[in-house]
């Protein structure tokens, strides 16, 4: 059972600590791999501190996970001693159920083992699962990706988690040639989904509370930059864009963003705000056939073929890298939207 | 010009009474009908009581309507004196817009010769436009419907809004073979909306408030009849259906439509609550990939579509056919939910 070097955090109000982890020996059909870089998620935070329901302490939190495998299972085909390999917001579920089957493992009807969050849940050895903020997981081969030639592992990780929430809607709702994309928000997420977004053949609209990161914005692939508070420019773009991915959980109305959309135009709504509720006019939604659609990460069939896709068309996050001892930081420059736009920890900083 | 027999409202609380208007002579591209029969909305009663914002009286109401050709323009290619015809919710658009030239002329996006209603609106001789509680009427022939020579006059009336209304949403989410679908309420809208998912393949489940209209469930198509006031009932079916229909505008939260979906499921909303809005929960839209979609009838093609569709399939709604002196005792009845399934009025009766 190999100890290996993590962070973790032990009540909302914690802080993030150097500690030791047991990994499990991989079974037959288990990976186990050295983490080289986690990011750092918006999710983390919010289960860190507790605000998202119960939190199992201590917590190592961290997933979007990228790392190069040392270790394989006797039956393991799929990966091998060396392989660069990522692991995103779930590592386990049935496998069997309708879903597992269609390969959206994230949705597993199985009430008894259903889907196993990398972090903060019970894992396949009635353990509770801990994250990439450590040197090293075990994991089941069909729940880990192939992380492309092209790309480092620095820029592969933040893509498990912000590059699937973004990729998977935009593909579903037909991103490409012909269609306009608004993306709302330009932060961790919504500085991978207008690059996704600009890269299927979209045109691309990015929106921001200021202009700050205007220049940001169309460097990553916008043709146009829009401050949610202009008030004039936003009645200018009603009736506009096929599809509009929410990045934010509040500032801007459900009302504004369905008013955004042309007929048959789809609001996506990847932001949760903390009381969780949105309030918007039907007639709205009626007139005009137009849809308000959740969506939550993706399968891992359809992960991969982010990660392929990111690596084919160049598709990057912009990370800064730091040391395991500035997690606590980090999260206060998040929770502060100081973040440009990806925090990633380096594994090697855990001593 | 045309003098007609009509019957108007001329007040949000007046009666209907019997009074005669004057139609225009169709133009070069315009067709001339006698109606035969005009089924009662649930719409035409929220405009004639000043329900829906501003009402222009005295209203003809009447979006539901089948008759029989009797004067064509110079122009006219598509019609004949004789010729079985059908006039929806709207007469006319601006016909070069996007969305008209695609076939929706519903959602036309010209500002100044926009979708024009069948009543309460300006047509284009500048006049209000009055529908289908008289005894004929002039429409340009590019919105007008054939109706099939399988389908009778009354029965063809309530599915020029009542059946596109239902059967549109149907076909664009999907219903078929494989597919559950729900529709709440068995009213106008349901209980036809039964019959088309039905009629398309898939497995239907009809929800009313209690069991009263079960029987009439069941042997419209249903397999299964529930009641919304059943909570145990409705648990049982968390996370079942591909396609929720929902034809009330209230009495059921919207967080419970959404709960009946599975996973990429979608709550298609055609009631609007007397406040227009609505209320849920993100989480529960997210975690699933669920969809909340509006619908609104459907372009001209489509309504051709699903009157073929209909007539092919035997799909027919049960209609009660009242004399125009009538139709303010309908109105109630209609409002207090006694009507089984859809009044039709026997334009003949006008006198």
């Amino acid at each position: 059972m190999p100890e290996v070097n993590a962070y973790a955090i032990d009540s909302p109000t914690g802080r993030y600590e150097k500690t030791t982890i047991t990994r499990r020996e991989p079974g037959p059909t288990e990976v186990y791999f050295d983490i080289a870089y986690a990011g750092i998620c918006h999710s983390d935070i919010h289960t860190a501190r507790g605000e998202w329901g119960k939190t199992l302490y201590p917590l190592v939190a961290g997933h979007e996970i990228a790392g190069v495998v040392s270790k394989v299972g006797s039956e393991v085909t799929k990966f091998k001693v060396g392989d660069r390999v990522g692991v995103g917001c779930f590592v386990d579920s049935c496998g069997e159920c309708d879903m597992c089957q269609d390969g959206e493992e994230q949705f597993c009807t199985n009430r008894e083992r259903g889907t196993v969050g990398t972090y903060n849940a019970i894992g396949r050895d009635g353990e509770p699962t801990a994250g990439g903020y450590s040197q090293a997981i075990t994991v089941e081969q069909n729940y880990l990706m192939h992380i492309p030639d092209e790309m480092s592992l620095e820029h592969a990780a933040p893509l498990m988690c912000a590059g699937i929430t973004t990729y998977s809607p935009l593909k579903h709702w037909g991103a490409g040639p012909g269609k306009k994309v608004a993306v709302i928000g330009l932060g961790g997420l919504g500085h991978v989904a207008v690059q996704l977004a600009a890269k299927m053949g979209a045109e691309v609209t990015a929106f921001g509370r200021t202009l700050a990161k205007r220049d940001d914005g169309l460097k990553l692939g916008a043709t146009d930059y829009v401050a949610t508070q202009d008030i004039d420019a936003m009645k200018k773009l009603r009736n506009t864009f096929d599809i509009v991915v929410s990045t934010i959980s509040d500032g801007v109305e459900l009302d504004t963003l369905i008013g955004l959309t042309r007929p048959h135009g789809v609001v996506v709504n990847l932001g949760l705000p903390s009381d969780g509720k949105a309030t918007f006019s039907l007639g709205r939604l009626i007139n005009g056939n137009r849809v308000i659609a959740g969506s939550n990460i993706g399968g891992i069939p359809e992960t991969q073929e982010m990660l392929d896709f990111c690596a084919d068309n160049d598709v990057r996050p912009i990370v800064e890298i730091i040391p395991a001892d500035e997690i606590n930081e980090a999260y206060d420059n998040v929770v502060n939207s100081k973040v440009r736009y990806r925090y990633v920890i380096d594994t090697s900083t855990m001593g």
